[in-house]
């Protein structure tokens, strides 16, 4: 076996066998294969995508190309988030403490946000304290303590999909939905997880902008994970606006604390955050096995929420993880802007749209995230919605809030937003934050 | 401008801009571009092939991307010949020193074999003393002094060429048209060339395999050559059996020496050979207006072999590059082989084909060849044919003779060389050696 045939067989349109798939990926990890050969090949497997065996192969031969992580000490079942990214996601951050509080275990490794999809490791690292760097030992030991553990990408897990990864980064081939499918699917392998529920986000603020491309990345994942033996759920869900009310990592946390807390009569882009939340919840709790069926999954997340078991649970992890304990009682108290400037609404008329592109766009540009991987991120700075499209809204009322360091950046991340935003005369029925499942 | 917009526009399928390719260019040779993108770029290249106009640009900027030779100072016409590589190809042995001895002035780079077409530079430097590392400025006051100089690919001419073959060897991605294009122009033009005459090899033995392909690169090469304002012509020779009798460095400087100096009554191959310097000469004459037509431009060529012009020539042009005094006049006491035998044919019939690609390999295998580039030839050991296609032959007639270093490598040069000949029991009309022109 020798790269050359891998990549001549790549570039002619072959599909490659387990052998050369391991081949490479091995060559990967020890550097047998130099860079300049490896980005040869992803631009050739761009191109010419992998086919779903091949994915699937891929994919276990990453998860094998480091540690995987060790469960059986813990509790079953077993259950692993992941979404594609997108604009105010926080689902993370009410999901898998909600989810531990219904009796699963939640292990997970997260990511930072990098573009306009922010980082759910950002957002909780916005809460003074907070470590996202256990080590696996570490994360499993605290997971059998409490049912829960986060941390960022260990090195040590899936270290051929780092190699690939940066190199996909720096080459224009990271929106190939194959080298996607098995990027996500092999940390999710290595990292022991038994149930997965991976959440698709389509629209602006997405990596997919259509329903075709999400339902496209959708099916290959159920594919790629079916062969990888994998039990997943999978929910393509709406990123034509932003989830939620609140853009930005420290604003996304106090806006998240509330709905796990059960908190009632919050704005209505909150509610729908908090219903997909529970849509989710339900999907994992049935496909767990813990509960008969979704209606009764749903029942059992809305008793966690109401009951205070949820918010219980969220407050043991964080002070697990080494939160200060004043953030985690007082999430008000999270690092905040020097500047707070709320936009009057320009026109009367039912809001048509708030495109999630150009507010994601608006909170990089506020310092709210990052356009190459070494910048640093303002925990303080986003963008809060106060109104939700479909609603019906009056010239001067208030329509959003944009936390800045200055007025100047204020100003200028208004005018962002505000261009994303439209009117119409006629009534307008919002997309459901829940599009479809497979 | 920057690397990622470059690398998704070739990734697409969209056009080039002419700055975008100066700007790969120059990131190639300032090592601004990391390999790992520019060989993305390559492998996007390849399954997305730059238009004529692209090529040209490209062409342009590697000529440009570092030193020129500045020819002013010698006598024009300036005339340059490429092959695109064969099995048996010494023409330029012949070809160049005849075209300085009709009055023009013939500077030419070289390179050196890799697989099984053999390289000019390799053929000359079997000769004791001759020098193939002349610089530039070496190579333009030889040149100015007795109209020839030939010397191997200096680094400084073209550097972004050498930078990006190298990453082609590399990455699979060699055999993309206008990137073979590209690379042979850019170093014709740096080389301060007016007049080209390419030989495009078509056959088992080229890279080119079948007259599509050779047609097809032979086209591409014409369309960039005229929008890089650069006068060539273009012939497609035959490569499905070796060129000439002899296959191996010094047996080819050997074959070369007396047609060069107009010796009579050699045998089929070698006057076939013969054939193809002259036309190709008469084309070169004609082509650089030194001549009115073709048919004068032969006759002219015909005058420098049989009046000993050319040979002088030959002679002058080694003598100035180093070579020893005896190896020029006695080009018989070249290194010789310990081992030579000769195979009988096993067969009568009409020799219908001599495969070029079966001739290389077993020259390879005898050590005349690389398998990689950093592989020494061995310049005694080759296979001469004693018989051509389309002759007539008995059993037992003797025909070829292997040339090597033991009998174990003699008798499985055999094999291999005998596997690549063809009998039919009907009359065989050989394919001519100049197939078309452009």
């Amino acid at each position: 076996m020798n790269i050359g045939t891998v990549l001549a067989s790549r570039r002619d349109g072959k599909s490659h066998s387990r052998e050369e798939i391991e081949f490479l990926v091995r060559g990967c990890v020890d550097g047998s294969i130099p860079d300049y050969q490896l980005s040869a090949w992803l631009m050739a497997a761009y191109l010419n995508p992998l086919n779903a065996q091949e994915t699937a192969w891929l994919t276990l031969a990453m998860a094998g190309s480091g540690v995987r992580l060790d469960l059986s000490p813990l509790p079953k079942p077993w259950v692993d988030k992941h979404s594609t990214g997108g604009v105010g996601d926080k689902t993370s951050l009410v999901l898998l403490p909600l989810l531990a509080s219904c009796g699963l275990t939640v292990v997970k490794m997260s990511g930072r946000g990098l573009g306009i999809t922010g980082g759910t490791l950002d957002k909780l690292a916005s809460i003074p304290g907070f470590r996202t760097d256990l080590s696996p030992s570490e994360l499993v030991a605290q997971a059998a303590r409490i049912g829960i553990a986060l941390t960022g990408q260990s090195p040590e897990l899936a270290p051929a999909d780092k190699v690939l990864y940066a190199l996909r980064d720096a080459t224009g081939t990271v929106s190939s939905i194959p080298l996607i499918v098995s990027s996500v699917l092999s940390k999710k392998l290595a990292g022991g997880a038994e149930t997965v529920v991976l959440d698709v986000k389509c629209g602006s603020g997405a990596f997919m902008k259509n329903l075709d491309e999400a339902r496209a990345l959708a099916s290959a994942l159920r594919d790629a994970a079916e062969i990888c033996g994998l039990k997943t759920r999978i929910a393509v869900t709406d990123m034509s606006r932003p989830l939620g009310s609140a853009v930005g990592n420290a604003l996304e946390v106090r806006e998240a604390w509330p709905v796990l807390a059960g908190v009632q009569g919050m704005c209505l882009p909150t509610m729908r955050f908090r219903g997909l939340c529970l849509d989710l919840a339900a999907i994992t709790l049935a496909a767990s096995g813990i509960v008969e069926d979704e209606a009764e999954g749903r029942a059992m997340a809305e008793i966690a929420l109401s009951s205070g078991a949820a918010i219980r649970k969220g407050r043991e992890w964080l002070c697990a993880q080494g939160a200060a304990e004043d953030a985690i009682v007082h999430p008000e108290r999270l690092p905040i802007s020097p500047v707070q400037v709320t936009q009057a609404c320009p026109h009367a008329g039912y809001l048509a749209g708030i495109d999630a592109g150009a507010v994601g766009e608006a909170v990089v540009e506020l310092g709210g995230g990052r356009k190459k991987k070494t910048d640093t991120v303002d925990p303080s700075v986003g963008v809060c919605l106060l109104r939700d499209v479909g609603e019906s809204v009056a010239e001067g009322d208030p329509l959003f809030t944009v936390h800045a360091a200055s007025d100047d950046a204020a100003r200028e991340a208004a005018c962002r937003v505000l261009k994303g935003v439209s009117w119409s005369s006629e009534p307008v029925e919002p997309a459901p934050a829940l599009i479809e499942r497979l």
